[in-house]
């Protein structure tokens, strides 16, 4: 699995898809659409081989792949859907004034492709965040070609849905090379697709460690490119004082399902519980832990994620005045994590920045507060994060309106009274957030806005119309949303 | 002016327009538009001996002065129209949907501000991409406290203007540190800005060299920031046969105005003629000699810049097979650059590197093509461009359609029939383009999108109405489009 491909291998599959660029991104956007609607279509046609072949792999239960593959075919389908609407190309006109001094020429403004890109697909998600997920759907709609490194943690999966991709590519009439899979699992051969000059820009989904290798290798290059790297966090989620006194067993139960829900191999499991020391507290602790010690053990995806959660989980513990609230009771087999909640003081946390890195896996640590300053403090001191929650009654947000401006400062999505598990697709999604969450906290991997990763706007000055892309045409014969002399009209 | 600026004092300022952030990204649209209008009318009121001291300072004529402090009031109204219109935070809205499988949730989305920006200016545009220019009003519309470093060369107009931005702050009610100014000069300063822990987001205006130095600073922090460096290019235009044949003359002379003007001072100067050895070249060649020769002469911006050009110029004429065209027959007196129109044969041009590089100054080389395809190879071989020019008639265009999917892959803007020099405001504009033009050519530095640099989107999940922003309250108070459901609407 770990092979390594000789660099012309590389150097091909990226000049292949250097080729086909200007190709590619010319088909029009039904067919475009109907490529990527086919990916869909082909990807169930897999059935239950699919299911079966990601379940040995990665050792996810059917129901989860059978769910997670629904996502992957309604966003595949949702890009499509944005293509035959057409309004994501941000069309924009503004007329001339010839009698301006100095006359004001005819601009006219879209967003076009950068060019190939190449994604890195998550373990933890073989379907939504890998080979034809979110960012080769993404990519593939703005027009640019994809080359999909196999996660190889799922390799034959990623295969048959390569495969798929393949057939729909071929089906559709789309050209040759406008994707491709690198089989290839060696961090040597990431490298060179990151430094190879052909690339345009690179999607990442996993660990801090690759995506930010991955960001660094990029900005290194003579030309550098934009890596969207998403590398998770542990979450905040803050409890308030009211909700604690009147909710205290409800939000335990919900908390618990959260932390071990898929064991916890989710970016946006809540690995940071932060609460104050008021009435109801003791509560909470009690309802949470007998929650968790009743927790079913049941595999990671891999031994490398089971034993990173051993060490990391193990050396959280370790640190001077943390203690394990509870754990899950069940004698866990090989390769089956142990849920757990740990404890500590506010002081405590404040100085021991190990406590602030992600366990990766079914551990969350609850973090107890003198007061609200304290409760602010270890929230403001926390890094960039994908989501934070407040947990708050009425009384709550009342009197605690002023959280929200610190939340929009940690995280790219804030939750109330959910679970930050669970990441609907959809235009006001946001799956990003400031550093270390995403290595660019103006975009999100996840809805229609993840387009906008890999296009460009560009300008045309007095362009003949017969010259002019559809979409900045006179007349808009495309019937689309446009920014007219600055106002939004279809006329 | 090159002093050396002890370390505390800019952790100082940083420090300050940390601490200010919350606050002024809280102010009201109309309170933040009042701002921004009274920095134009305060820079207004400056008068005569503003466009004195600027003249003083960068050697500018005043009527050019004046034009371009037009455009900087124009800006900064813009920005304040864009407040109080309040589209651009881009407000999205999705309903929940309970009975959904799982459950919907309501989830909203809307771009706020990074936080502390700092601005580098230009030497060449004292006030639009300066102390008050583009770069400063956006990153104060989108509600970032701002932090310019003076221009060393033109020192005193940057504190003139500085000073009419602090009386707009104080006289609106602003917080104090909203727009802070350091006039150190040093190269280490500026490296400090950049690699302040509290700085959130760069923009820069300037050479290569100091843009992607930031550049690489920035990507080097812990927490790496965006970097927005507008770095220039060379420009190329494409002239095309027909009307080479058919307006050899009139071509000429306009391309020697855009060559010469501001004695080619501008990122946007057409410092490459591209063109095929077909009828009519000679006369362009005649045309564009004489024109070029009667070129009267004026100072350049600084000794700095004068030197640099004249030692630029004589390493590209010093290549083998570069042959001087024409030069301006006036006698240069001490800072009046000699404008110098130069020639090579395609063949050379690509394998010489060199010959690539941007001549800052009244400069431009003619690669004579031997055909059409010599010419799309020239073209390829550049590195990423501000703008690219087509020069054709309607029979060229028809001839030659497919050259404009080259140009779109070269640059940001595209000019057909007209002179890259002139950047338009408006929403259409791009001012950026593929590396090295600038550090990231998904986002322009002039027009009202220039917001969009110091700006990220944030989601609300299922946000109690009473702390939502009003740009996504129920009833929409704003007024303002907003996508709901996947739909654009002000309702």
């Amino acid at each position: 699995m770990n092979t390594q491909t000789p660099n012309q291998e590389i150097d091909l599959v990226m000049r292949q898809s250097a080729a086909v660029f200007q190709q590619y991104r010319r088909t029009d956007a039904k067919s475009r659409a109907s490529f990527l609607e086919t990916i869909a279509a082909n990807i169930e046609i897999l059935g239950d081989a699919l299911i079966q072949q990601a379940s040995a792999e990665t050792n996810l239960p059917a129901p989860r792949l059978t769910g997670e593959r629904a996502r992957t075919t309604m966003q595949l389908r949702m890009f499509a859907q944005m293509l035959l609407e057409g309004n994501w190309v941000e069309a924009s006109i503004d007329t001339a004034i010839p009698d301006k001094n100095p006359p004001k020429p005819d601009l006219r403004k879209m967003l076009i492709p950068l060019g190939p890109v190449v994604v890195f697909g998550a373990s933890n998600f073989p379907f939504a965040y890998s080979t034809a997920g979110g960012d080769t759907a993404s990519a593939l709609a703005a027009g640019c070609p994809v080359v999909v490194k196999a996660h190889p943690a799922h390799l034959q999966t990623s295969v048959m849905v390569a495969d798929a991709i393949a057939k729909a590519a071929q089906s559709t009439g789309m050209p040759a090379h406008v994707f491709q899979h690198i089989t290839d699992g060696s961090f040597d051969a990431g490298k060179q697709l990151v430094e190879h000059p052909a690339t345009a820009a690179v999607g990442f989904t996993g660990s801090f460690g690759g995506g930010k290798a991955l960001f660094d290798y990029a900005a290194a290059r003579k030309t550098p490119i934009p890596v969207f790297s998403e590398m998770g966090s542990i979450n905040p989620v803050v409890f308030l004082p009211d909700t604690i006194l009147n909710n205290a067993e409800a939000v335990a139960k919900q908390y618990a399902g959260s932390i071990t829900l898929g064991m916890g191999q989710f970016c946006t499991n809540p690995g940071l519980l932060i609460a104050m020391e008021t009435e109801g507290l003791d509560r909470f602790v009690q309802s949470l832990s007998k929650e968790i010690e009743a927790v079913a053990p049941a595999k990671m995806l891999h031994t490398g994620i089971y034993k990173a959660y051993g060490q990391k989980m193990e050396a959280a513990l370790a640190q001077k005045g943390v203690s394990i609230l509870s754990r899950a009771t069940a004698k866990p087999a090989d390769m089956e994590p142990l849920p757990t909640v740990a404890m500590v003081e506010a002081n405590v946390f404040l100085k021991d920045l190990l406590l602030h890195e992600e366990v990766f896996g079914p551990y969350s640590l609850l973090v107890k507060c003198k007061n609200i300053t304290e409760l602010q403090d270890v929230w403001r001191s926390l890094t960039g994060q994908l989501t934070t929650t407040l947990m708050g009654t009425e009384k709550d947000f009342a009197a605690h309106a002023d959280l929200l401006q610190l939340a929009e400062s940690v995280a790219g999505r804030i939750v109330f009274n959910g679970v930050p598990t669970g990441v609907e697709v959809c235009p006001s999604m946001v799956h990003g957030g400031p550093f270390p969450a995403c290595t660019d906290s103006r975009f999100t991997a996840v809805g229609i806005n993840a387009v906008k990763r890999w296009v460009r706007p560009v300008c045309y000055q007095n362009c003949p119309q017969t010259l002019l892309p559809d979409a900045l045409k006179d007349g808009n014969p495309l019937g689309i949303w446009r920014l007219v002399n600055n106002q939004l009209t279809k006329d």
